[in-house]
C-alpha cells in the first residue's frame, strides 16, 4: 500500500471528495487516493522476504520524498 | 481497495513485474496494481455507513465491469 504523505497535496482526492458531494453524499470529509499494490514473491522464509520486500518498496514502489508505504506478508502454500 | 479482476490485463502489474526483476528480485512472480482509496466518512451509524459506502464504490469509485473492490469501516472517536 502506498499512500501520499499526509502533508502532500492530493489532486486526486480533492476530485474524489467533490464528485462524491455532487453524488449526494455530503459525509464525506477527506479522500485520499493511493496505490495498492499485490506482489507473488517465491520463498521459505518470511522474514527474508519481509527485508527483500521492503526495499523492494524502498527502491521502486514507492517514491519516500511524497509517499510512506506499508506492506503485509500473507503466507501461502503451494502445492 | 479497488483492483483489477483476476481476468483483466494488468499492463501496470506487468511492468512492475519486469522492473523488479530487472532490479534483482527474480523471486516476485506476479504483480498486480490497484487503487487505495481511503474516505472520511461522518456519522454515528456504522451499518448505514457501510451501505453509503458501498453505494459510493459501486457509483463512482469501482468500475464493475473490470474492478472488484473491498472495503472495511473503521470507527473513529471525535472530540
Amino acid at each position: 500500500m502506498v499512500s501520499l504523505k499526509e502533508v502532500v497535496n492530493d489532486p486526486q482526492g480533492l476530485v474524489v471528495t467533490d464528485a462524491l458531494h455532487s453524488l449526494g453524499y455530503p459525509e464525506v470529509g477527506a479522500a485520499r487516493v493511493g496505490k495498492f499494490i499485490s506482489l507473488e514473491v517465491a520463498g521459505q522464509d518470511l522474514e527474508s522476504a519481509r527485508e527483500r520486500v521492503d526495499e523492494m518498496c524502498r527502491r521502486l514502489l514507492c517514491n519516500g520524498v511524497i509517499e510512506d508505504y506499508r506492506f503485509e506478508l500473507r503466507p501461502v502454500a503451494v502445492a
